[in-house]
């Protein structure tokens, strides 16, 4: 991929991740980051909190079962990757539109917490292509995302409503 | 300010840039940017178009003037800056929220363009304190975005419909 | 590409671009951006410079031609790429390296200029396949770059010598 | 600060990180990552490695705690912070540079590996003004750097010596 929005965040899960297998069996792991920045109030002479920024989030495969599997609401993560937008239309025919952090890597940040890392073991049969490197970490999600049902992959009972 | 999410674009403006003065007298230009990723397909041995991310932005002061002076649209731009969330509601009492761009630095880009660049000069009292280079440029837009009033900044009569 | 480093940076050109031509006839331009944070210092509460980073950029192609055409010493540009490590051997046989960016994008910032934008047009024959917008533009460095001369892309009499 | 050149890594710590102390007591551990990126072959039709960049990081207080005490040699990062320029000379009087990365945050990468979190707890006393929820993480390096020792941060006997 060239000219993607790359992007880094820094901030808590507001929940614990949720695990889902498309039919094709990809994992994906969807989950919300919240960010704060801090700013220094000349006034005051102290930091003080900027506005929130919420932003979900969709890891794909190997990085979404290492999620699910060490990750919980409240941890602090530093995750990298793609600003992608969603379209969608609510059953009165608005339409919506919001956008996500497709995830290429992220980890339990380290600033407040100390972490023991295991090596991930998988049985080949879950990681594709064995000639491929890439083909069980986060590679062509698009096509994995498209295989899970089109519409917003957020959708659900709710999705008409704000986010959060 | 620390702990912002940043992230830089690149893609053409939806359209002409539009200026505003809040009622402190800071100029803001609002845009937004389409950005669309390139991907090669392994079938076809082509580069094939991904989805379009729009992106809303801001930009203020004296980075709002001269955008309003050299851009366009349809014109391709860099731009770079942090990520913000706005919540807002309907008025039928619905809540809303979006993620836009409080743009830093921005400008032309030189990929399929060249550009004629001129050093902007201004009379002293629009820049603020002389002492201090930032002081007209993109500092503390929190402070002057508040100024403009609350809300969602980008309200209008179809604040409620999605932005594209 | 995957897992490249990305980051942008913004700064002024220590000097004007030097634009080349590879064997194969690519053009590249070199030059240097030189980026000085600002920081907020509590005890005297006025902004003041942090360390000067300086960092040595290579555009490709129409990029490359359009930044010798359109920047100059001094200016302020904002540009996006990749890190990339060179190494090579002093004639004493030391080995050095150092990182410079690989541009992706960049422009002229609109912080303290503005600028007029023209679109580039060029002949069917240096722009590659006409179906392929990215052929002209700033793919496949790392090939044009060995097509250069192996080596230090920046070598010269002084490679030996610091960059600054 | 503003107008820092920021940027996020994937890579390979080369080494298990080195912890080491200020005369003040802030703890700094330092460590390189070693990032590959991977390129699909057209005529192939297979990824291959890109060439692989070195970046020398400095992670500051209780983020070097915990990187110390989480990571080690060979484990996969993901870290963010600021890019920054250490200049020095040889004994012989040879201007040298390097560029490196200030960490801002980093974390164990969940893509080959899961990971045990546990909230980091310690003594008031070294977590500086319990007011400042950043006094104990990475604010202001450049003074804990000053006091560490003027000159390249990562001298020794072979900092004439390429770094790799």
């Amino acid at each position: 991929m060239s000219n993607e929005t790359v992007t880094t965040i820094v901030g808590n899960l507001t929940d614990d991740p949720e695990l889902r297998f498309t039919p094709a069996g990809a994992a994906l792991a969807r989950f919300s980051i919240a960010s704060t920045p801090r700013r220094y109030d000349k006034q005051s002479g102290e930091y003080v909190d900027g506005d929130t920024l919420f932003l979900r989030a969709t890891a794909w495969r190997h990085v979404a079962e290492n999620v699910a599997a060490s990750l919980q609401r409240g941890q602090r993560v530093i995750a990298t990757g793609r600003l992608r937008q969603s379209n969608w239309e609510t059953p009165e025919g608005d339409k919506r539109s919001s956008i996500d952090l497709e995830v290429d890597e992220i980890g339990p940040s380290l600033t407040f917490a100390t972490a023991k890392v295991t090596k991930a073991t998988r049985a080949a049969k879950t990681s594709g292509n064995p000639d491929d490197p890439w083909a069980g970490a986060n590679r062509e999600p698009a096509t994995a995302g498209a295989a899970a049902g089109g519409g917003d992959p957020w959708a659900g009972p709710g999705a008409d409503e704000p986010p959060f």
